[in-house]
């Protein structure tokens, strides 16, 4: 087993954004650096529109989202579950109906489907913007207009330096603002009043980072900047400050947003398109811009990059688990000794137990941060651990692979959480189970906080039974060993604890590094 | 209004100490840096003894405490709620059912009645026993054998520099390992190893800090003096490894736990006695000790220094914030500017509604802690910061402390929480609805994260109306006051906004420092 596999010479990779106005499938073929795009398709399925009060997804919405998902179904079949990334944004993180949603979703597309959060977006999004930009010139400023959301990142070459998502979009703010279907001045006013007040939450920390590269990404960027190509207002996908003076006119003279056609807009564009504008003008106002360049580049292609970096020793999550290891000040010794136990306990038992690579990495991630709640407090660390991971914004971590890690490091000691375990999905309760108990047996065994890990075990699994082994000088392990029996009996595995004379110990010299 | 207000030159000042054995109270005379014991009683309550599978407080044990409890009450009757602090330690963070036992003991006692973590015990066990220990000998470590933990510190002069609590203390022990009434070896040996597997947690990490003179405080280890001074084994409140030797045959020839009488041990004691020397033998084995001497001071002194010490600008409330907001690396200058809006605006308030400069001490803790959620994601950071503060171990502040600094940090930004609101005490929902108002307009008028605290605004209130003015040019400001009061008006409170021409602020060269 090693920590990091080579990517295949040639593989498929897809992935679905469900945003809140379009939901976009993207599938490539790569290959040795190479990326081919292999089929792309975008639908408007405008999925916050009609939101209720309670924030409930319209049935109407609904059912236009399974009927595009039901299309995308055909263009995944047979793409492995490492291969495809598929992301809810704004709609989702709203809608109180979403695990609904999520339900149907999943049943159809036959994969995962996550909630990211507005920084993981906006993260992704800038990856997607870095990889269409060819080359870096200075420091950028990404502004991606969502149907729910707007996305601001500030980067250099791959990396944002500030990532940021704010509660206003095209689709929501026509809701909002141009609910009575007139394009008209006032209604203007408001939509860029009420952006301009979220803008004042980022504005200073923006101005003072500052950029040289003005970028806009996503459909109203573009629409905007081919709408002013069309009128000869611009040239080259440029959005300006006089362009969006002269569009806000136009749209007003148009008045009808029912009727709204333009050279140069979509039909199915033309009803969000106002407010969008009025989100763009107060970017424009509050940035002091002059003029944006639209990039091709977005969500899902930051979702493609992100699913090639997983494969190379670039994989964000392990920068991100560094991260906040550091900030929780983390014993890196006892990670260490964890880790390397746990990597002993996997291996005498990933066969007997069907366990793969993918369950490893889970482990690993858990061995490094199963001490992170001592930060908040002693009592209950594992849960304080566990509610950090499950809320953190972790780079590169979708919501159910938190989830996961965070059930790990709730389990790791104490009581044996069955309620958690049986609040995962079924498939992964009895493999997650068993990366519980292994991690659970590394930390007793390192329980003594040594300078080495503990590597002297014998360890075999036959089916729910667990026979662990100690040399006999190891008293304190034994005691601990046979407290965890008693742990264990509520989860339908048996432990039993065998010693052997220590003078005989075949391990004492093997500790892996 | 000051920040700090000097200690009266006279004051009566109380602790209660719920133990897991005995009850403590103890009543001073606090003068000129002076503490004269008016009234210093213990009562053998034994609360953590019989307590049942589910961790139930036993009827009978229950019945003792009040009894105890009603007699405490004469003595206490008339000191000030902010002289006073009652405190329950592991038997109360155990038991299933101390949210009873802290109602009726609140209903005799008519004060709050806080459960400390276990490091909070340690903090105060070392402050206790810091201050009797008249100078510094080096570095200290201090052992507390309770009833139902073990507090362990190392600590110089003042200054502790590892706090840690241990599920293990003399009554558990005797229910768990002399359940059969016998003291006989088979028994000490489980009771002894058990508890160095315990000790195995902490022992690394103490012995690399290393100490100069062991310390024990607590019934048990004077009473293993007094026993071994009076059989003149050593002399002086010692405890010495040969003498525990001694201590244990002595113990095992008698043979019953019941029938147990030996010169120097007071009958109260003699049940939970053995367990607790096996407690003590342990101590001496893993952390290779020859000697301890017993000290005086202990958990009930360290409630009434720290009582004393919060009136002065060494609140160990406040270092405790400082720490948290360097972990969780807060704006310090966001926190500063918010501050003093909050100060100008609880100015303005305070007299019409009846606030005290004890609530404008949690609205400044408040303000300097309402961003530590970012540590852990953006979305939703209210709620994580208001996580961290519950559930934190914060030198200083009592359990209700914590939940109402909490409930602020909750309440500041989107939605009023009212179901949090109401699972108040009663008597803290008018004064923290208030509180948590003057909070979010504090925020809110610093949204834009200037260089400055905005202050130019005027704020009145009759009961429950509000009146904000703002200059006519804060536009954004006055957007999100606007937005405001319509989140406030699920509270019952009515907030008005209105403007006065900016170029007559009557405030804007008035910044509060």
């Amino acid at each position: 087993m090693t920590d990091d596999t080579l990517p295949d010479s040639s593989k498929k990779l897809a992935a679905i954004d469900l945003g809140s106005n379009s939901f976009h499938l993207l599938i490539v073929e790569y290959s040795n650096g190479h990326i081919k795009t292999l089929e792309k398709r975008g639908e408007k399925v405008q999925l916050a529109d009609g939101m209720d009060k309670d924030g409930c997804l319209s049935d109407a919405a609904m059912a236009r989202a399974m009927t595009c998902l039901e299309l995308f179904a055909h263009f995944i079949d047979g793409i492995g579950a490492d291969d495809i990334r598929i992301v809810g944004t704004n709609a989702l993180r709203t809608a109180s109906n979403s695990d609904d949603f999520l339900a149907r979703a999943q049943a159809l597309l036959d994969h995962d489907v996550e909630i990211i959060s507005g920084r993981e977006e906006a993260r992704l999004i800038y990856l997607g913007a870095a990889h269409a930009l060819a080359e870096g010139k200075g420091r950028r400023l990404v502004a991606d207009i969502g149907g729910g959301s707007t996305e601001f990142i500030i980067g250099e070459h791959f990396t944002p330096l500030a990532l940021e998502s704010l509660d206003m979009g095209c689709v929501v703010y026509t809701d909002r603002f141009f609910a009575d279907g007139a394009i008209t001045d006032k209604n203007f006013r408001q939509a860029e009043r009420e952006a301009r007040s979220e803008l004042a939450n980022i504005k200073r920390a923006y101005q003072k980072l500052g950029w040289q590269d003005p970028i806009g990404t996503s459909g109203t960027i573009r629409a905007a900047a081919e709408v002013l190509e069309q009128h000869g207002q611009t040239e080259g996908g440029v959005v300006t400050r006089e362009g969006l003076d002269w569009l806000k006119k136009r749209l007003i003279k148009q008045n009808d947003l029912h009727s709204l056609s333009l050279d140069g807009l979509k039909a199915s564009r033309a009803r969000v398109f106002p407010a969008g504008v009025a989100v763009l003008r107060a970017i424009f106002d509050v940035f002091k811009l002059e003029r944006l360049r639209y990039a091709n580049g977005a969500l899902r292609e930051g979702v493609i990059n992100d699913l090639i970096g997983r494969d190379t020793d670039q994989d964000p999550r392990n920068n991100s688990l560094d991260a906040l290891t550091t900030r929780f000040d983390v014993d890196t010794q006892q990670q260490h000794n964890v880790r390397e136990s746990a990597r002993q306990a996997f291996e005498h038992l990933a066969k007997s137990w069907s366990l793969t690579n993918a369950h490893w990495r889970y482990l690993d991630w858990a061995a490094r941060v199963h001490e992170l709640g001592l930060a908040i407090s002693h009592a209950k660390f594992h849960r304080h651990g566990s509610y950090i991971l499950e809320y953190a914004d972790l780079a590169g971590f979708s919501r159910p692979e938190q989830q996961l890690l965070a059930f790990l490091v709730r389990a790791h000691r104490r009581k044996f959480p069955l309620r958690e375990l049986n609040a995962l999905p079924e498939r992964r309760r009895l493999p997650f189970l068993r990366l519980a108990v292994i991690l659970r047996l590394a930390v007793l065994l390192n329980h003594s906080r040594d300078d080495d890990p503990f590597t002297d075990f014998g360890l075999t699994a036959e089916g729910d039974t667990l026979e662990l082994t100690l040399p006999d000088d190891a008293l304190l392990r034994i005691i601990d060993a046979e407290r965890e029996c008693h742990y264990l009996s509520d989860t339908g595995l048996t432990l039993t604890v065998s010693t052997y004379p220590a003078s005989d110990s075949p391990h004492t010299s093997s500790h892996l590094q």
